[in-house]
């Protein structure tokens, strides 16, 4: 089976090309660096320290006794993608390849454009690329639980089935995304979803929570160059990551606004997993099947007491600060999500969020002096 | 009061600003002449010949006694159309100043990029500018009917109060667009919806039907070349306009497919009175209204038969003929959309097309042999 992952120098690409690295699959990739530029851009680095692409590939075909086909390119670029889609043949897409930061949207309006424009082409030139010369591949194209915003009813998975004036249909569940990124991840699914009802495309949509965690999978850590990223900026570090960076560093765990939001999450090697059950089980020609991807719902307040309890597991002393919620958000509400369909194909959530976050900080402790240089990267200063 | 016209020269910004010559307000115009370079792409013209904007500028001027600024430029360009809000501070901006083609976005991988790229980024850079200069301004913004596609529950405005397991919350309603050109109102739909929450903009977002005829309205027709255009091919020629078209060149009247689609519709002149409703009566700060603006709900068949009747009153015996619909949709759906917004504010549908249809067909009379000359532009060659 031919893998082609869009985005492969990320957080969530490498991490794939390293679980994958020992299934009967050819792993390709594609990736323009900007991820790197972005986080240059907010003025950090990762906390771990990540090899070029080029020492990364050295050390996966060393390791891995496997050859990686790597291109450097933009997605943006169609003439780029097509002929690379049709160089390959892909039996798999998977797309990984966008801006995925909600607050680096929303700086101002050259980077709201900037975030929008690239997502959204980047997932046109996809379609018109599968379409053309791939047809038959299976679009795995990362999509947010945050598109669905924090509706008073339960989330389903996609569509819903409902009853209005008397008459019964199957809709899109509407979504009510936050932020241009958000947003442009519902441009995405809304654009995906009719190219599978118009050119027969067949596409699995994942509304992913958000990922944290550092261990990818069972062939980490085999060797250092290896690791995936790991930020901690406001824009790029997700809030699990960026609270236990804050607490290597003794810096108080930071909870926008009351902590009273729910969100989604799921450890990066749960993310893994899951994308191995979705390759295995792609869609039928012409579906567009969308899953809830995530292991577990918690407000923002119990994911910094769990850390903060961790910490102490690890006598690390680390308080909880609650500070202005620097985004427009509802802090109370409702939240109930579905992710039946992953359990379905044998997902089994991880129930432990405790021991993931201890491998996070355990991986992370040798980095604390590099973190804490880059301390000044934690401050919410993008107001929204 | 001051209303800026993005897209001041189509079909409907032309009309407009002429529907509001004689009303109390200042008129200002902006456009970059993309619809004329569209028509050209497509090989054609408009049937009614069009004044340039200057000569359009010097007879409005002379009518009506009365000024109109404009400027030329791009509104993807945020440098232009923020220092032109910030110069004229409008209190009503009506956003026209899109690409309106379904088949022309399904032509090929570039155009879909291109009408996409440019309707996203032309009402992102509208919202900014709004934020940034003119914050308390109404914007008016076009969206389409084609936008909720065709559920198989009544269409409601914008929103529905739904029960889902119990718990009952007022949702966007589920948008299933069928092109990329509806696609984009759709992100756009979905763009504004959000800064109006976040930025606390006004909006009414309008959900039109499709709109046929050439009387904007009372003012109509003063001066020649105070004419708006009239398309009639395969990708800019709205339906009842291209079966006119048809009809006075003894073309037959091509229904795509069994021609049993039902769609909105609404004349020009119901077009402008709605508008200026809209006008009059402006939603709060930080509200997202949503009209669906038409007149009358019918089967293109229908419509077929109203123009072969209405030529048949003016002697021209015409032929329907019913070819291979070159479109993907759904040919018998269920279609029962509401408009009840508009006809609170005071909005008396057009019950009779067949009189706009007689006037718009008198209209194009002279032009009979000029759209003889194009009529392989009538040819649906866009499949999709």
């Amino acid at each position: 089976m031919k893998i082609l992952i869009l985005g492969i120098d990320g957080y969530l690409g490498w991490s794939l090309a390293n679980y994958f690295a020992n299934e009967d699959c050819q792993i390709f990739g594609i990736d323009s660096f900007f991820r790197r530029k972005w986080v240059k851009d907010m003025g950090s680095i990762s906390a771990i320290p990540i090899a070029s692409m080029n020492s990364r590939i050295k050390a996966y075909e060393a390791t891995y006794k496997k050859e990686m086909l790597f291109y450097k390119g933009d997605i943006t670029n169609y003439e780029f993608l097509g002929s690379k889609i049709k160089e390959i043949q892909p039996d798999v897409i998977v797309h990984f390849a966008q801006c995925p930061s909600a607050p680096y949207s929303m700086i101002s309006q050259s980077k709201s454009v900037w975030v929008q424009k690239n997502n959204l082409i980047g997932t046109l030139n996809l379609i018109y690329a599968a379409k053309e010369y791939a047809p038959d591949a299976h679009i795995i194209k990362l999509g947010t639980m945050g598109e669905y915003g924090t509706p008073n009813v339960d989330i389903p998975e996609g569509f819903f089935e409902i009853e209005y004036k008397g008459r019964k249909d199957t809709l899109p569940f509407p979504r009510q995304a936050n932020s241009w990124y958000h947003l442009s991840k519902v441009h995405d699914s809304n654009n995906l979803q009719f190219a599978c009802r118009n050119f027969g495309l067949r596409c699995t949509d994942i509304m992913q929570g958000v990922v944290f965690g550092f261990h990818g999978g069972p062939n980490y850590p085999a060797h250092r160059k290896l690791g995936t990223r790991l930020d901690f900026d406001q824009a790029f570090g997700t809030v699990i990551n960026r609270f236990c960076c804050e607490s290597i560093i003794n810096h108080a765990i930071t909870v926008y606004g009351d902590g009273t939001q729910i969100r989604s999450f799921l450890p990066l090697k749960d993310c893994m997993q899951c994308i191995k059950l979705v390759i295995q089980n792609p869609p039928e020609p012409r579906q567009y099947k969308v899953i809830n991807q995530f292991a577990n719902i918690h407000a923002i307040n119990e994911l910094a007491s769990k850390v903060a309890g961790v910490c102490k597991l690890l006598s690390m002393e680390v308080k909880i600060v609650k500070m202005k919620n620097p985004r427009k958000e509802v802090e109370k509400h409702y939240y109930n999500p579905d992710n039946q369909n992953l359990k379905n194909l044998g997902y089994t959530p991880s129930s432990n969020f405790d021991s993931e976050i201890m491998e996070l900080i355990e991986s992370i402790k040798p980095y604390k002096k590099r973190i804490f240089e880059y301390s000044s990267v934690l401050n919410p200063t993008i107001n929204w």
